[in-house]
């Protein structure tokens, strides 16, 4: 697929319960189909631990390469939530509390003594910065420049992601043709090679599965020009079928 | 935790359909655990696309930094796996048809013509490198330096995983208690501050969750020595008590 000019976007997952294996990441495929519905190219994605230094200089070394930066955790009430600090320190800007997010808060707590001062943590935002509102849980998250700040738990980070997306640079969708040829992918390998290195405006991918029925292989086809994708899938399923497999389209994306 | 003489790790996810969005990426998960039980720190994971100049800049980045580096994907037969020549690359060394390799592959083919050129590129290994045998699928992975190469399809990757475990230098484990508390994060944030500024050598995560009895926070508390992990965990026990709160231990590693 063409470079030039594509919107790209990298997501820093923050998090010592994604490293320790102890949680499942499930917030990166998430981000990436919806940033693909905005035509948005994920280009790279980093987890780093709780720990400042590695946060500021993942942070530095992503906002500089690409389009947009997507970060998940580390944004709550407690001491291992450095991240808004972390950030502050980034960009080279202070921190404080957000006048709109400490009202947003406070007026979640019926009984004041409750918007205790851990709490009050969460309003703490980049100077800069603009919220990002949270209509889940009420601690909002932030954008600063390039990089959108954003809750780790899923249905948080869901709906920050909703009302973040207005702001956001929309590109060309990517088209996909997903096939599935029920045999071993060294079989289709070089009719593969021989359809990629003729359709170069689409990419082709080989995804091998192992089923009780036996071995079959996942072809996908993606590219921005549905004509393109759309002929270069037809040319994969004629290599199929001169295997002797009928190929099955189990997948067709704004095709 | 104390840092010094950690043996550490990093992750290198290589593949488009984890950025697509397409695959749900499990790999990373297993892997930390698997570490987790050898006493080997994942400190970082990255992403990257099937593109040969990323892959080689965030291995090379990679590998200087940490003990070992994991890779999985990218070592298939066909067009779009190009892991061994990327890595050969951000090695400086060349790459061949490894003899044993092309036995190991040859054996598993019994009529010859299978074994084609495209089932060939799989038994292409960079120069230096040792074998890490496949009992699932014959194709071979590799180590080269600190670097483990491996497949990533899960099944492939796990049994890899067990065959290289030998070769890796092993660490003092790290031992967990997690309490899950029936109330707020917010409610225990300055306790559980005073708790980890007391018992400095465990560090503290705490991870709200949202159930419709209510909302809780899993306290987690990790470290090396279990005496220490045990008198941190029952003093945010105590905290959590504090706020009339009975807590749950729901696990306990190594305790």
């Amino acid at each position: 697929m063409p470079e030039q000019g594509n919107i790209t976007a990298a997501i820093m997952v923050i998090g010592d319960e994604i490293l320790s294996g102890r949680t499942q990441d499930t917030n990166t495929s998430y981000i990436a189909r919806f940033l693909g519905t905005l035509g948005i190219d994920l280009r790279e994605v980093r987890v780093v631990p709780d720990v400042e230094d590695e946060i500021v200089a993942a942070l530095n070394a992503l906002r500089a390469r690409y389009t947009y930066v997507f970060t998940t955790g580390g944004i709550g009430p407690t001491h291992d939530d450095i991240t808004a600090d972390a950030v502050a320190k980034a960009f080279g800007v202070g921190i404080g509390y957000h006048p709109e997010a400490m009202a947003i808060m406070a007026a979640r707590y019926k009984n004041p003594e409750d918007f205790n001062d851990m709490r009050k943590r969460m309003a703490r935002i980049p100077d800069t910065a603009t919220l990002i509102k949270n209509s889940v849980s009420g601690a909002p998250g932030f954008q600063i420049g390039n990089v959108f700040v954003m809750a780790g738990v899923p249905a948080v980070m869901k709906a920050m992601l909703e009302e973040l997306a207005p702001r956001l640079k929309r590109g060309a969708v990517v088209h996909g043709a997903t096939i599935e040829a029920h045999m071993p992918e060294g079989q289709i390998a070089a009719a593969l090679a021989a359809v990629q290195a003729s359709h170069k405006t689409v990419s082709i991918g080989s995804y091998p599965f192992y089923r009780e029925a036996g071995p079959g292989t996942q072809l996908v086809v993606r590219g921005r020009v549905p004509q393109e994708v759309e002929a270069a899938a037809a040319t994969v399923e004629s290599a199929v079928r001169s295997e002797g497999v009928e190929p099955v389209r189990i997948r067709s994306e704004g095709l």
